[in-house]
This record gives structure tokens, sequence and C-alpha cells, in this order.
């Protein structure tokens, strides 16, 4: 993976039709519960150690304006252009590096720092989006199983590094 | 992204429950064709300038037996130890870097030896499943759309260059 000492995150990007995720899992007596989204785009995202809050703006803007998706006249424009909602998953395992047969995840950032950067790229998607009409903005539970249904038409698959 | 001049291959890996492909667009008169996977593991593939077929077997190696998939048990092991199926999906996209807003994939392989190495990956990836019952490799059509369904109970989404 990247040597850059200076990388403090790491997302996939996949565009979508329509995504699921379980945000609370079932217990005796009530069901799980899920957030969904139709068309957009699935933010997986994973900091690591040494990022702050200073990166969050140019990785919001990063995300939300570079052209990751397809219009339906098969033009590629930003999920703002679309414009489409956005499901963030939080994923630690993007920060795995192999060791042998295992992976190991020493370079991902504390939860307890984990889970404010993750809760502030939440908040500044939504500011971002908030003027829109029709779209909306769904996450996942921090350090929560990440139970995901994607139904795509080409997922467009990214990766970026900040 | 990665600095590495050396890096010649991407992969993304997710674990799923279930997962589809299409592999032929409908046509006048006939239906588009899927192919499908139970559990297992979704390997999006991606070949750099400078890839060559001395690269496979040791990234054959790697996605099979890194322990990338949870068990029944929760214990994660390998997808071959699972056993699981797997679903490759050839993605130009992963080489992606970003210019302005636009995407730029200058660095992927040409099509044609992208082609031989992607059929040769698949291959490689073949004879290692061969072996097992009640598993199966399928994948999707270079150069296509790749109309992609996924159902995950946690997709644990890694990335690995080679």
């Amino acid at each position: 993976m990247s040597d850059k000492d200076a990388t403090v995150a790491r997302a996939v990007l996949q565009q979508c039709l329509g995504a699921s995720l379980m945000v609370k899992p079932a217990e005796e007596g009530s069901e799980a519960e899920y957030v969904q989204i139709e068309r957009g785009m699935v933010i997986y995202i994973c900091f690591f150690k040494g990022a702050t809050d200073d990166i969050l703006p140019k990785m919001v803007s990063s995300l939300l304006n570079l052209r990751l998706c397809e219009s339906s006249s098969g033009k590629m424009v930003s999920v703002l252009d679309l414009p489409g909602s956005l499901l963030i998953v939080p994923q630690a395992t993007l920060g795995g590096r192999a060791k042998g047969k295992a992976m190991q995840y020493h370079n991902n950032v504390n939860k307890e720092d984990g889970l404010r950067l993750y809760e502030a790229f939440v908040g500044l998607c939504e500011n971002e989006l908030s003027a829109k009409e029709n779209v909306k903005v769904e996450h996942g539970t921090y350090g929560n199983r990440q139970v995901l249904k994607l139904d795509t038409n080409g997922p467009y698959t990214h990766i970026m590094e900040f």
C-alpha cells in the first residue's frame, strides 16, 4: 500500500442505484434497523494515525465534487451534480496490511479519535447536501458490523487517499 | 495513491453472502445474462502499466490465502478455508487518479494486455478452487459494464496492491 507516511485517511467509493446498511442489530424483541438510499454513492471510510479534523473539509470537498458517478445521459458527474444520496460506511478494514496470512490494522486511528473524525465527516457531508432536494445522507454506526446490501449499474469503484 | 512506481496491480476485496454480475447486456429479443455466487468473496481487479504475467501467481496466492473473510464461528479465515466462491470483477476505475474534478486512468495497462492478464488471473483462481467442493469461480466480461448486486454480512472491504 502507499508508503507515504502522510496518508491519514482512505476512502473507497462506489456509485449505486440503491443500498441499505444495518445500523442496529436484531435483539430479543426488536428487529434489526437499517438505513437506505436510492441512487447515489457509497463512501467506505477509514482514518489512520495522525488524522486530524483539518483534513476533513478537503476530503469531503474532493469526494463530493469528483466525477465518480454516471449520469442518466452516460456522462461522468459528481454525486452533487447527479444529484445523488450518500451512504457513509465506517470501514476499519481499509487500513489493513498483510503480514503473512493475517491482516494487521496497526496504522488505524484509535477508536475515540476515529469516532470523532467519522462523526465530523458525516456532519460535513450532511451540510454539503442540505441544500439539495430529494437526496439524503445516511451512515452506519461506528464500530458496528456493517451489514450492507448494494445494487449498482456498475459500481465504478474508486480509491482515494488523503 | 501509492507513489511506488513498482505497483502493477490493485485489488479491492469484499466478502459476500451472495453477489451477481451482468456478463451480457440485454439486447432486442434476449434478456441480460448474469453470473452469481453465494457465500464467498468479490475481487475487483485492475492492472497497471508494467504488469506482466510473472506477478499473477503471487497475487492469486495472496488474495486467496489472506484472512479476509469471517467464518460462521466469527474467526477471520481465507476464502479457501471458508470455503467460499469467487466473483472476479474487472474494474478499471481502480486505477483512477484525481486531476481537478476529473478522474484520469493514464496508468492503467492497455486493453489488450489487460484482457490477457485478466483472463490468466481468472484461470489461476479457477485452478486454485478446482479441488474444492460446493464453491465456484465466476467473473465479469472484460471491458463490459459491471452491473453488480451485492449482499453482505459486513463486507470487510480490503485493498491490496502488488
